[in-house]
């Protein structure tokens, strides 16, 4: 029988580069490739169902959803633990609700979108609805707990059932990444904070320079009322301001107009506002505008816009900020600030069809949500900032095909190997101590070493997987009470008491 | 002004315990006490709206659902942590799926379990239910995909109409905690490594001794085949079968002859059979038995068990398991070995009701599966083991509670503090240095601190909270560029200039 010792003398040391040796020993790597296989697990298109039960059944996931292959799941964790470890430097705890919650208090902040909200079939019983986003269950566990002093982050997916445009990371399904600052603090701090927040977030995923627009609604509400626009009709007004950006100024007008019901004018002056941005200089010219100054709602957004601006210059990141009046934001329950980050280049302008550009982050102040749940006397004023983080992660996932980088799925650290078949129950009671000893350590499959060369196979595994230990075993290590611990990147090898193996091992991983 | 140097040497050094002065200064601590509040949010009884839109909605979760709060999430982490270290130790890479699917393509693994679906409303489109495990949604990703050798984990919620009984944390929304390893292995390899990943896990978190109960479905088959059972009915006895401990074998006898119509003989010899439990000499015992050695697929079925007792013995692990032949398992798609494991002594059992005991991990061999997403000639051999989180969390959450251990949800290393109001600036600017530079750090709400006694509170909070480095300025300081650094269990202080304080601090933060 072949020993380990000369086999590993006569097969695999230096003399040769194991890549020489590879091309005969091809037709050996069957098993290994399968074991490659898994790394490789990028969904090809969907398959047609043979035999299905369902003759005509497509095998897919639901419209406007995915599966995360290990590689993707890989960046999703760099780019999560990126976020949570932001979130918890500014003292966020965290908290879990439910994927469902009943209809009618779900639909308590979103009366606007709630045709884009998924609910569960009458199955008897309560009337559920998957959640839309994670502040109202926020609010609502607010108003449940009579909390009113809360920071907390909170990660999950949310469910929105609108026309997907996958390409763009836009899904029915997908991620958000929270952090909500409630309680009664003076103003524009917390503000200051979750803008922050996200710069520090979009600073350290390194997707390239970005944005952030703000603005305010009550300088919005102000704008809408100093152009004629009846107090009934701010909310649908700026859900329609809200598509300036993915339609131009025209359609947005139109619709405000001939959907909405304004007047020309009034939207023609509202025109004149929202195209404007800027800094320090928009916010002086604003404060002294005429028809503006009328409305004490716009100048106290101003006066606060001037505070945050102080601020913000005090945390170092005014230079990517900017007031941006077109800037509306979706949804019903901002009651003052908000804001939305954008990347300035399109990570992928050399590819042929250039992405437009969505937003990676937003938020606002919501300070009415938590008292319309109904606790007595129970104001709590609220802001946060979500994180996009699927738009984020299509852009680094991009980034990281072009860079060719090799993203790492496993960390094993050492490979349990035999030469010969006989060694299977040797192999076992190895590696259940190396496992008992918290080392991330994985053998071939059992009993498919069958002679000397698949030895080497597993030796170019490691090379391949980036294994850097492999513990051997073999009669003659049997026999000596040793175990053969071989260093992958130097091919060095030396005989380690079996008392010892662990030790030698945790070594070998600090090098 | 009483600069921040002698205010400390006044007010808060070493003369006197800070606790003497709490009582004086209990008045002046509203603004801490608030603080503390997002420590405590333990969700009170639900509440009743008082403005609500609907009056006479309840402000809950769903029914079968809870939220988790942050002492909650803490105590979740930590056990998501021990469990995804062996995962990952045992070399698994993660995927994730969506929370739904195709109606059609989740039933193929759950038609005995379809009415405890949850289906989604038909808005337009297609038929969506959410997930009922994790193990459907993971062979449909294998044959979707083609592959055919994949050791993957999963950690997500499923959802099951089922009736919740919560004191035993069984929940209509709930986590699992997946491993599986797919492939062609030589017999019990994989499946013996499911029974070794189990046993690490319940050994590492600590909740007392386990038994893991094994059988094998082709046992099961065998044994109801010679006492006379019509192979048509092999999965509904099975089923009948699985709510052996919950309920008695009397009533199982019962359901056996009076719902599914087995003979009463053939419902006694079963008795006979699945009431035996035991180890290597229970096999041998079954192998010589007259009756059951006619049945070649029990005869299989034991020799691979015997070949998996080894295995256990070489992972040192047999001495918690016992072959069980009452043990069915509920779901259809088991195909040859299954296993569970109990806790064998109550951890409540002092309390005045003692919870009937549930099984926290559970899983089994799945051979057909992945065929039966009808991929030409794809048979995928699955084994893999479930971790039953919910029931180990409520157990670990009770023997938390009992120990008075303190959970801490934040890790903030550094209060910026300052002894008069008129430093928010100069905090402001400080903070954000810290944060820029990778410190957890925090200050309390901004303009706030309006006269000496609050820094005496601020740093009362640090105690309280754990919080182990203070950093303060005021006006001597800055006169002076530096900054104070308090270390509040020793309670020494030192002028840091400002340029070496980011060192300073990690350097106190290193003891």
């Amino acid at each position: 029988m072949l020993c380990v010792h000369s086999f590993l003398r006569r097969a695999s040391c230096n003399s040769l580069p194991l890549a020489v040796q590879r091309s005969v020993l091809r037709a050996f790597s069957v098993h290994l490739q399968n074991q490659a296989a898994e790394e490789a697990a990028n969904p090809p298109s969907p398959q047609l169902r043979a035999n299905a039960k369902t003759e005509n059944l497509i095998l897919k996931t639901p419209k406007g959803t995915r599966d995360f292959s290990p590689k993707q799941m890989a960046i999703r964790e760099k780019i999560f633990s990126t976020i949570i470890s932001c979130f918890k430097r500014h003292g966020a705890v965290t908290i879990d609700t439910p994927v469902f919650e009943l209809k009618d208090l779900l639909l308590d902040g979103h009366w606007e979108e709630s045709k884009l909200v998924y609910d569960l079939k009458d199955q008897g019983g309560e009337e559920l609805s998957l959640r839309y986003d994670l502040t109202v269950p926020f609010a609502r566990y607010l108003a449940m707990n009579r909390i009113t002093n809360f920071k907390r982050y909170h990660i999950a997916k949310v469910y929105r059932r609108d026309q997907p445009t996958m390409a763009r990371g836009r899904y029915r399904e997908f991620c958000q990444c929270d952090l909500d600052i409630a309680g009664n603090y003076d103003p524009m701090i917390p503000d200051a904070e979750c803008l922050k927040v996200m710069h520090e977030i979009l600073s350290a995923l390194q997707c390239g320079e970005f944005l952030i627009k703000i603005n305010d609604r009550r300088i919005l509400n102000g704008i809408f009322r100093v152009c004629g626009v009846p107090d009934v009709k701010f909310e649908t007004t700026c859900s329609t301001l809200d598509k300036l950006g993915k339609v131009s100024w025209a359609e947005v007008k139109r619709e405000m107009v001939q959907e909405k019901g304004l007047l020309p004018e009034a939207a023609e002056s509202i025109g004149q506002y929202v195209q404007l941005s800027g800094g320090w200089q928009l916010i002086h010219q604003l404060c002294q505008d005429p028809m503006l100054s009328k409305s004490q709602l716009a100048m106290e957004g101003l006066e606060d816009m001037k505070l945050l601006f102080e601020y913000l210059t005090l945390f170092g990141i005014i230079d990517q900020v900017s007031l941006d009046l077109s800037l509306a934001r979706g949804l019903d329950y901002y009651s003052g600030l908000i804001y939305e980050a954008v990347l300035l280049h399109q990570p992928n302008s050399h590819c042929k069809e250039p992405l437009p550009v969505d937003s990676v982050a937003g938020g606002g102040r919501y300070d009415g949500l938590v008292a319309s749940f109904g606790q007595k006397g129970q104001k709590v004023p609220c802001v946060g900032v979500s994180i996009g983080v699927e738009r984020l992660f299509s852009v680094i996932e991009q980034q990281l095909e072009l860079s060719k980088e090799k993203i790492r799925t496993k960390e094993t650290q050492v490979l349990v190997a035999a030469a010969q078949k006989d060694f299977l129950a040797g192999r076992m009671k190895l590696i259940a101590e190396l496992w008992d000893a918290g080392i991330k350590v994985v053998m071939l499959r059992g009993g498919m070493v069958g002679n000397g060369v698949s030895l080497l196979n597993q030796l170019q595994y490691c090379e391949e997987a980036g294994i850097p230990l492999v513990a051997i075993i073999g009669q003659q290590e049997m026999d000596n009470g040793v175990v053969k611990l071989r260093d992958v990147a130097t091919r060095k090898e030396i005989d380690v008491p079996k008392e010892n193996l662990i030790e030698e091992i945790k070594k070998g991983l600090e090098k």
